[in-house]
């Protein structure tokens, strides 16, 4: 592996300069953090599966017309993706009450909600990433309502297509976070989902058991959630795949998950 | 006084069946309270200010199209006004970044806004009147759009009529509270401005000196609160008409408001 500039180390990822200019690589770790990095861990495993998730879902998004950053994956942790100027949004759809808007308003998690609702926070981990109105976004400039228009409407397509995905190997899609970035072609720019789509930030529940079978195991200490995210991986078929000997998802260390 | 029937009591007023149906009569209390009721006290002659103030800028919104909900101060302490169901949001408007918003984005007190911001906050006082967007309020089915629209409109013609009154007697407006609700005629509804509009829920700085004549004084321990709430009174002519003995506003009482 030649030398490569580090652009960014974040709480489960690294940024590395890409190849070409206006590519970067992002290298998955397995690294997890909670409520705002006060909690930390390490769920052995989960960079890999994560790049390989999310891979997965981000150039299934391509084919559907969904523009993201996702290029190529090049090996067990890391992936090409195009270079974004992230807006600084964290865009959260809801279909299921869990979580921060249980606590905020008071509606008990599993709730139905009326129908799909996307939050946005403002991305400040000093902050506590902030819920935000539109308002905000516009008065302080983060985003222009054009890019909004856009944002939202693909955060509408993500959830279908997610929903469906999902519901297909049995996993209610209760809600999910994305991030998307501006892509400049001179003066213009328009803009692309980026970042990551995997179970760290997501909420998946077994559609039987109720099972939670994302990051709210290691935020909420249920235990098995090294299981969790395989068991993710492997109802969408992609733990047959053979990537090296290195870093094989071991299916032997599979074992039912307990409890909730 | 008549027997009347009490219909709730809350934090710093008081609502009685009117003399017509369709009517209230709001009562104002000197009771305070901050930080959702966790902070109580008394600023003496508050609710006689309040019911003052109110009454003399609702009834020039109502000059200008503002429609709203008062109809004519009974006496000291009371007014009389049409019921409405009252709208489960606070509609905050904002001119400059103080309170809640500095807390919350790290945007320093004082700050002017990029251009004045609307934020709602879903009225639940065991929540905490969390901040919402515009979707919250949609999902929940807590307002329609059509309604939001309204109240949007209104909340800036608001700000506009109340920047330039406050700006006439040299103070600045920070940012202010409005609660909104429905009047129905058969199955029709619109919306109105009701509650109150006073130093309990505006920030209000004097143009010169910086200093706060609003409830801040009473939220910061800073003092004098009953002296600022006058002196607002004051500036706005308010302090002459003959009320009745019981309970003038004693100008002796007046002292230069110290610090801030
Ligand atoms: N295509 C891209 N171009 C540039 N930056 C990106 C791209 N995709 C994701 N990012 C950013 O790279 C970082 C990924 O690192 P990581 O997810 O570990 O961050 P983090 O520590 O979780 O911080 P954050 O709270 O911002 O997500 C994030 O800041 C994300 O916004
Ligand atoms: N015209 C009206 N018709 C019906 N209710 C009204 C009207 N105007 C105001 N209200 C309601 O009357 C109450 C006024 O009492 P007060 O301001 O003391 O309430 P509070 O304890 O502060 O609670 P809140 O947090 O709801 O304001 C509020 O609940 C307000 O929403
Ligand atoms: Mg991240
Ligand atoms: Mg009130």
């Amino acid at each position: 592996m030649t030398r490569r500039r580090q652009i960014y180390e974040g709480k489960a990822k690294i940024l590395y300069e890409g190849p070409e200019p206006g590519t970067l690589i992002q290298y998955f770790k397995d690294d997890a953090t909670a409520f705002n990095a006060q909690k930390k861990g390490t769920i052995q495993g989960k960079g890999v599966i994560n790049n390989r998730i999310s891979e997965y879902v981000f150039s299934r998004l391509n084919h559907i017309g969904v523009p993201n950053h996702f290029i190529r994956r090049l090996n067990m942790r890391e992936q090409l993706v195009r270079q974004v100027e992230i807006i600084p949004i964290e865009v959260v759809v809801r279909n299921v009450a869990a979580g921060s808007i249980s606590k905020r308003l008071g509606i008990p998690e599993g709730e139905m909600l009326p129908h799909t609702l996307i939050e946005y926070c403002y991305k400040d981990d000093a902050l506590g990433d902030p819920l935000v109105a539109e308002e905000h976004i516009a008065c302080f400039g983060w985003a222009n309502n054009e890019e909004m228009q856009d944002i939202a409407a693909m955060a509408i397509r993500v959830n279908d297509f997610m929903a469906g995905m999902f519901a297909a190997i049995d996993i209610r899609l209760v809600d999910f976070k994305l991030e998307f970035g501006r892509i400049w072609d001179g003066d213009f720019s328009r803009v692309i989902l980026a970042d990551e789509i995997s179970p760290d930030g997501c909420r998946l529940w077994d559609m039987v058991s109720g099972e939670k079978l994302d990051k709210d195991r290691f935020r909420r200490d249920l235990g098995g959630e090294e299981e969790a995210y395989q068991e993710v991986a492997r109802r969408l078929g992609l733990l047959q795949d053979d990537n090296g000997p290195s870093e094989v998802l071991d299916l032997s260390q599979h074992r039912k998950l307990r409890g909730k």
